[in-house]
């Protein structure tokens, strides 16, 4: 969160029932040891979320790094399935501009026909990987979040490379981070759920995964060096809007939730271009 | 350039000879309105160039979007010959992370069988655009930079997307920043070449772009809102070393220079994948 009266961003526990924030430390502070800070109660002031900006306890210059199709039923649907499942995990780009919060309001790009909905979960790297083994390389992360990697379907599709149209203004709101040892492993199946005004349009379980997290991250610390606060969204399950027969597409108005067993909901408004 | 006794970035002007900076601001500071801050002299402290440590003056959190296939010889020597010119600028992502300087090390990852060159020119922006048209895209941008977009080929190839390949630890050098009322105009054609070991192994002229700066930046504005310190690199010619035959990379021990026309020389080591 950031204090109204300060520009520096602070790292806080929220208290369940949303009402207030209490301190645990500075951001770049919080990374340093993220999880020696998770481990024990947060112990700095304590302030009501209406005197906060919530914003993501992100560095700006952390990596998110996005897995496409790792749900076998998410292959199948799209524009890949033909290709089948890729034999390593299909790796894109957020830059940490694009992300936002839960409660943001997410704008339609004025020449897109609506926004898509992507429910998954992204996991937190707490410390430094270089040529990580997976088993080194999962018990690095210390936390996951549910997210929203909203798409402007437009964009993404325009060329081979997907980045555009993954990098809209508030286009990944990401909610609180769980600690791990609260969530446990993903590999046990937690269950993901997307709702779009109260729809439930995805509902799949992380045990569909193709690629673990800690295959995954292990695979990329061969080729650069993670740090601490790197992110990797693990990618969504089947159902997402413009593989459906009609498209579904999100506009103003709408509301979409993603609700991520043991580690909560995000729920979004969609608004105009005009927000931009 | 990062001073030795301070964790802030300020930004400098390098003396011609190379051997001093001179402070202009710090990095925020300047990115706040850095058309201003390159139209008048350098006031700060000036201070030699071994007492200080010099990084690219980017904002952490910037965006680098790079355009691939964007020359046509290069577009025909690749493996995406066969789809020919792309409708669009194929845009892939950097994270600023993988950005270095003139004379850093550019390490081989132990899975790669060497990293491959992209000599090409990088645009900085230098104001908000937000669905801008291409002459006011164009306008925004401050300055240009010689760029060597070093590839992981292996990894850029794995799936349908090269982004892993693309952010290898410090395989962007990038040179200092020249005012963009000094450069001119792209379009104009600037020399880009490139050379290993002294051997030149690219040569093209800007103005054989497909999608240029102007073009290019007024379609990004579209989908996503760009800052003050975001990045543009523009694509690199034809000679690149994975599509010759027999193939050529680089190795430990080589050196690789990027030399662009009124933008000046970039020089790198490459060394092992112990120095990560």
């Amino acid at each position: 969160m950031r204090r109204g009266d300060a520009a520096g961003v602070e790292v806080a526990d929220l208290a369940a029932d949303g009402s207030a924030v209490t301190v645990v430390a500075g951001l770049e502070e919080f990374w340093a040891d993220a999880a020696a800070h998770l481990a024990r109660p947060a112990t700095g002031p304590t302030l009501a979320v209406a005197d906060v900006e919530l914003v993501p306890p992100v560095l700006p210059g952390a990596r998110v790094i996005c897995i496409g199709l790792n749900y076998l039923k998410h292959v199948a649907e799209g524009s890949f399935a033909e290709s089948g499942v890729p034999p390593y995990p299909t790796l894109f780009a957020r830059w940490t501009q694009s992300l936002t919060v839960d409660g943001a309001e997410v704008p339609v790009p004025s020449n897109e026909d609506g926004i898509d909905w992507e429910g998954e979960v992204v996991a937190w790297v707490g410390s430094t990987l270089v040529d990580a083994d997976p088993d080194t390389a999962l018990a690095a992360v210390v936390g996951y979040s549910a997210f929203n990697d909203l798409t402007s379907r437009k964009a993404q599709k325009l060329t081979s490379q997907w980045i555009l149209g993954k990098n809209g203004d508030n286009s990944g709101p990401l909610g609180p981070l769980v600690p791990a040892a609260e969530v446990g492993d993903l590999r046990d199946g937690l269950r993901v759920r997307t709702r779009v005004n109260g729809e439930t349009v995805q509902d799949g379980r992380t045990d569909e995964m193709v690629y673990t997290v800690g295959d995954t991250l292990s695979l990329i610390s061969h080729t650069f060096t993670l740090r601490p606060g790197d992110l990797l969204a693990t990618g969504t399950p089947s159902g997402v809007g413009y593989a459906r027969d009609p498209q579904w597409l999100l506009h103003p108005g709408d509301v979409v939730e993603v609700d991520v067993e043991r580690i909560g909901v995000l729920r979004n408004t969609i608004v105009g271009n005009e927000a931009r």
